[in-house]
């Protein structure tokens, strides 16, 4: 137990800026009280969440919509709250001229902008202490003919790397996919495959970027991350869970046995320490619940699933596996899923000087009534504010 | 022919208010030029595509984004633009209390005020001359175990009951299902069967309304058509198209020949013309196209699928059918299908004294220009304006 | 936890025939050592399932896979093996007849020879004892227009009710639906909505049979079981898993959150006694894995998901849905989900003098070694043999 | 139009040797009257095809389900019908060695034995001037934790890259992929972007294989199709359709839209004509209608669709995408989609010799009741015959 102990202390898992800001459906976002109005506030936020789990010590941002005068003193705003600043994910989806596409627009003067935002996002990661720039398009198409796929993948790849050519030393470049959504027809980037194809013509510094949310249906995700470790390929996770689409629910919520399958393929490769390199980050939308308990529930299930992955007896089911034992080899697996890992980790933390319970915590805590009062005037921040 | 022409004479497809406003995906809505600011502004748009096509005769409107103080004046209004008001569809999603639900909400205070909603409209319809109220419901939860499955359907029946028995004798209420968004884990109307459930429980007046976007992906659309039309509960239509969700693109874009299979049951049905009470609606959301040449193009690709379903030899058809020809029975299909019947309607419009081009008569007609100048300043509408 | 044990004793899961034989997928059928070569043999492997697991008294036939000349004597032979008949199953899909459907085929002769056999079945129940004749059809179309939808509607109807009218007292029918395969274009049964419309129509002792491999990718299954239970229209489960298709194997293996939250809506709606007349029948094709095994590993599946479902905190759930508290109930149902179960079925077990683990029993029993030596020549049983 | 007739007269679609015996689903394989008991009586059947339609000169062979002493002997009787010898397809799922995989099992004498079945191929390849060694392995598993995913993917890598080794200058090897069937789990080559890796990984004579049938819900395969043409990596297409899963029915039956937009991509990469090495290959099962005019039928499907790509305006459709033009792009496009090119293709048949009408010409030939009556006695093939 003092290993699995051991792996636990070592393990990561990033929260992102906007999850803690409001955030809604095509249909409606509905305001919450106390979400923060600033960066700051958010920074603020995922600081408690890492003070009562511990394993997340850092956060994500989104430019423009955590864009700042000065970003050092931002960096140094979260290193004072305990935290640092992880991935950079610029933002080429949310003005008029991104309408037909943002790197793959027809029009160059439109794909240059989106391509400058990014190279600006570099800069940013450089003067926060970032080593990641996280790449997500909204590109594609709504109808068939509207544009050329091929003519976009061109672009694409042009943009791609003219920013792989920028990123200066110790940064990656994280190259995300989504199978469908805002682009109905395709998206430019719509499975792993395709990221993985440009990544393997960029060069090592590009790797790609599984959100678990963003395939077919019936998609093995494991899979694709077994693939993508074995290729030296696999970046890091935007963590969250569905049922149907993106729909961006606390990860684990909708298939907790399919996280755990994740982290088990993230053990069996041996990359759940930092410098493994894969970024575990969490990419959610709470739409109607609140957003820091929330937060704090998500890092908790991940955690729970990697408890129980790294509880998996590997030489009872790699003998099994040897032996085409079936049964045995399932059961194998299903022994550690099947283990209840709440105590374990309750009594990690209490080691660690942290509360056993940390969504306990932060209901006796006091934080919610606090940001509520607090957070009172000004606009509370959202997408797109 | 000139039994087709009649029949397609008779066929009445019906546009929605707020497809001609700015709509978008929750990452972000493109505002277009030349959009509505008034209801009045959208029975305009609506009127020149029924000018421009001849089978677009109704408008319906969604409440309280059609809002106005009167009613009648607005019926006036549209009759005096050669058209009629359609559906009324009442809105119970776009509000903070909404967060749980509206109907289904475990709120009875929530419940008692969408319930009033609903009746609100039915005196909208009274007043309007309507004969439809069209209900949809965003009601669902996004987490397991977050509320009782059975006890929002409880809700749901006493609401859609108390709203049956205030129907006015010559009105009819759809009942709308989806299967997914905006709630995650389970909508309370997600499939047919439980609207149509629901409609043999309230009674004759009670229908189910098939929106061919909203299924599960593998769903035979047609075989819904045919089974509700065999049980006297197909209430009407929203059309669009889908490649993946609810993508509410251009009817007929993403699989014309899933429009046309849906027709020909239809047509197989005897239940195209008014008096078979199916109403044919269009419910789509233009992100990146102009609305209203996109409006004009959708009621073509409707009137397209439905000419060719009325080619079928359908003697052929029942005789290949009735002997197990397989490909013969395919074949008599296909052969419609496969007919290019833009002659047929071009001559059709001919004959009527419509431009047998209605798209190209749009572009010639200076309209888009006229909005585009006279509608500046004001908010432009759009979801949620 | 004495409840709880309780209601675990009063539960009971119903085991199939036909998989304790061989099966396969269109692309092979695997054989394996010591599968039955006789209707008494499949007899003996239930019972063997039984005695470990304590839970699994019946065996569901499959006429004429299981056909003998004297049912009675089958009957006895089961009895004195410990365990009863269950459902009876007709077979209209395996013979030259059948290509376009059985029921619904376009030739009455067809027809007549299908309604006949599901009447011998019910005759087959009575001389077994058993209470349920289990319905399912290949029928459907592979092409548009290969045959009208609405027909086979009519016939299916027709066929149904005819052999409703035969039923005796005390013997329900189950109408199972399933969304594809073996037909492609459609199928005349394809989801619950079409079983439960046919259903309402004859009456009380029709229900719905709802297999949990047999629905579209995103479809709740747990909404149909409330929704059915609420209409007093589930009769019963096929259980087993899916991850793409109607994959049949072990339940509880690709999703075990799923057949959790489906045991969780049973308990919440108290049909888990038998007198509440919902039938957990296994159904499940085992093609890699050896049968008896896999088979205790399904029921013991079943069975934690139900002591978790039992494990819900029910007070607390209602009190948080009441409150709108969505990460409130939402813990709440986790709670018992993630609880590690197997000590107090071990416990159950030896206190009603079973091995606390099944799986261990069997493997020291000597049973697999016994018909791998007894069960050589004669050919063994599988689909169609 | 003589263009587009030259284009046409250039094409070539290759018919699959088991298309033509008997084929069913795991329910039920239906015998039908004059399928072939031979490969010889296979090749006539493909010859009368190609006989009728003047585009498919070649024949796919399956191994062993076709295997014969003298390869040459077969290949001059194909040339002596008329047509020539294809793709290679070796068969390594239908003994029981390959119950847990065949390249990919855990068992290194399986692995051998496997791989040296591939290798008998090449050689069958080289003795009957085949070019095409056609990959699809049946490998996967059912079970999560049934064997470890990346040591699949290890021996998947050897065992094709030992293959790719004893390839003969000339000859090419596609390599297939398939979501899911028969392994439930996992495949072990599950997506395009599996394949692809594995092929740049392995060289430039090995490229991957589209099976239009293999993909999740909701995939785009001309984008898949746009990107494997712009990376040199689309060896060719099985084509056939489906409205679920891998339901093998004729191509073009489905979604014909959906064909368009393939062969769109096609001539849009000037692919088809034979020295882009496209191969264009039909891959079905035809379960319940007859085989010979159903094969027919899938021939004339894709060649309409070609014709249709032939026709869209590129002029224009560039004109459209470059101004950002979403409507009259879409529109450029679907004008050529609703062309009628059956009179086109009619006349070209005509010009060519050929009948005006395959179909009818098929039912006048009297070749159904010629087999029907002569292939008696004997056993006929089909899957695993």
């Amino acid at each position: 137990m003092e290993g699995v102990k051991a792996q636990l202390r070592r393990h990561r898992i990033e929260t992102p800026s906007w999850a803690y800001g409001n955030s809604g459906t095509r249909f409606k976002v509905y305001a919450q009280a106390g979400v923060p109005r600033t960066p700051q506030e958010k920074i603020a936020d995922a600081a408690k969440v890492h003070e009562l789990t511990g394993v997340a010590p850092s956060i994500a941002l989104h430019i423009p919509w955590d864009k700042v005068d000065d970003y050092p003193a931002l960096a140094r705003f979260a290193s004072d709250h305990g935290i640092a600043i992880g991935a950079i994910n610029p933002n080429v989806f949310q003005e008029d001229d991104y309408r037909l596409g943002s790197v793959c627009n027809p029009d160059p003067k439109i794909r240059r902008k989106a391509t400058d935002h990014l190279l600006e996002c570099i800069e940013v990661g450089v003067q926060t202490g970032s080593t990641i720039l996280s790449l997500w398009f909204a590109d594609g198409t709504n109808y068939p003919g509207q544009d050329s796929i091929r003519a976009r993948q061109d672009r694409l790849a042009d943009a791609l790397s003219e920013v792989y050519g920028q990123l200066p030393d110790g940064m990656r470049m994280l190259v995300e996919y989504k199978l469908f959504e805002p682009s109905f027809y395709t998206m430019d980037l719509p499975d792993w495959g395709t990221s993985f194809a440009h990544c393997v013509n960029l060069g090592p510094k590009a790797q790609v970027l599984v959100d678990t949310g963003h395939h077919a249906p019936g998609t093995n995700i494991e899979f694709i991350v077994a693939l993508l470790l074995r290729a030296g390929k696999l970046g890091g996770f935007h963590f969250n869970s569905r049922f149907y689409a993106d729909d961006d629910l606390m990860v684990g919520a909708a298939d907790p046995f399919q996280l755990f399958r994740i982290m088990h393929e993230i053990v069996a490769a041996d990359a759940l320490a930092p410098e493994a390199d894969v970024a575990f980050m969490l990419d959610q939308c709470h739409n109607i619940e609140p957003k820091v308990p929330a937060m704090i529930r998500s890092v908790l299930n991940v955690q729970e699933a990697t408890a129980k992955a790294l509880l998996v007896d590997r030489e009872a089911l790699a003998k099994a596996q040897a032996e085409g034992d079936v049964l045995g080899a399932n059961a194998a697996l299903m022994d550690a899923y099947n283990t209840d890992v709440r105590p374990l980790l309750a009594e990690l933390r209490a080691e660690d000087g942290l509360d056993p319970d940390p969504i306990g915590a932060y209901h006796r805590s006091g934080y919610q009534q606090k940001i509520e009062a607090e957070r009172v005037g000004g606009s509370a921040m959202g997408w797109g504010a």
